[in-house]
């Protein structure tokens, strides 16, 4: 078993364990974007968010739900970011990050003016958002 | 009623609309991050994430992933993002981002070195951790 978050779930590796029930962990990320930042993850190995079956993905979001709602009341904010993106660690997991500013979760597509500023990436030309909309509407069916 | 999303969900403003069902709604962001940027709404107005009942906020879920594969399907990516950030529109919406780059979602924490980098942001000392953690246990119990 190599996976570094089903190690965590076995309790192989040490964490600050937050919450535990038969399905999801949460946890401290040892990394924070700020203090708090938490992670949630199924106990089950899925590698991305998307290939949790529905029921345990629904306790995934009940648990960061509850996790915010703490956040709040622990570290004194008005929101609190959940973030699924994929990345480093192959195991999926809801980043739960308390928002001190804008850009503690932001995009490189918001930040072309710097760090410190806020842009809105350029619309679209109306076909093609018709055409993306379209396949995607298809890609559901 | 002034609530842009609950427009959109009331089809009094016009949006590229994805999917659509009792409780939730998916449309095109008008600023896409990347083409195929999509937002996930509760047709039901709550500001916060956390504030939906746990019975909607597992429909956005499941929404949600079904537009993560559809949206591998139809862009080509490897990873798509979900994201809560509560910024701009004071209406829970989930934006769904086919990921081109690391940083399409990311945090002004990771790009300390620049939009090019990566960097980790430093750990905390083990007793901070260890009353982070405690408080938040408190906090959820």
């Amino acid at each position: 078993m190599s996976c570094l978050f089903c190690r965590i779930a076995a309790g192989e590796l040490p964490a600050h364990r937050i919450h535990e029930d038969a399905e999801v962990l949460a946890f401290l990320d040892l990394h924070p974007i700020r203090p708090g930042h938490v992670l949630v993850i199924p106990r089950d190995h899925h590698v991305w968010f998307e290939d949790m079956p529905e029921p345990l993905a629904a306790r995934v979001m009940a648990v960061s739900q509850r996790l915010a709602r703490a956040l709040k009341a622990t570290e004194g904010v008005e929101r609190v970011a959940m973030v699924f993106t994929g990345i480093h660690v192959p195991h999926a997991h809801a980043h739960l990050v308390p928002m001190h500013h804008l850009h503690d979760i932001s995009s490189a597509a918001y930040l072309a003016n710097g760090l410190d500023s806020y842009s809105l990436p350029p619309q679209l030309a109306p076909a093609e958002m018709s055409a993306i909309a379209e396949r995607l509407r298809k890609a559901l069916a």
